[in-house]
């Protein structure tokens, strides 16, 4: 049962990223980001990823391992496109 | 050990939520924000509050639990200034 309800709090709080994702992506707008709090969660979440993997529970490290990859990305964009 | 990563995730992962809460506090500007998404994260974050509670894990309750009340702050604050 746990694990179902992990798994959708994982999709959920995922799904929540995807929409600054995309207008990142799509506008190379990253005026509204702050570098500083992204690398924040970026290694709370990979930590969060390690949490998972020594407790062994699935839900926590996929869903935090899609927050490491939504961030890097944003992470790469912000300092791509930051002078522009 | 697990329990001091996962204190310490929670922490990063609280943390980088607040400079957005401040701004919107201080400013009033919920432009930005999309109801849709914060509602998919709120409900996400509060299941894994439920998570948390069904596994025993104080990280996951914390962490999450003050990612359920920021959200609802700026749930609230979106509906209360989106007209100006």
């Amino acid at each position: 049962m746990e694990t179902v309800i992990g798994t959708i709090a994982g999709i959920l709080t995922s799904v929540s990223m995807i929409p600054q994702l995309i207008k990142v992506l799509k506008e190379k707008d990253v005026e509204n980001l702050s570098w500083g709090m992204i690398a924040v969660l970026l290694i709370g979440v990979s930590l969060w990823v390690v949490y998972g993997i020594m407790k062994n529970e699935l839900p926590i490290i996929l869903s935090n391992g899609f927050s490491v990859l939504v961030n890097t990305i944003l992470l790469i964009y912000y300092f791509k496109y930051k002078n522009q």
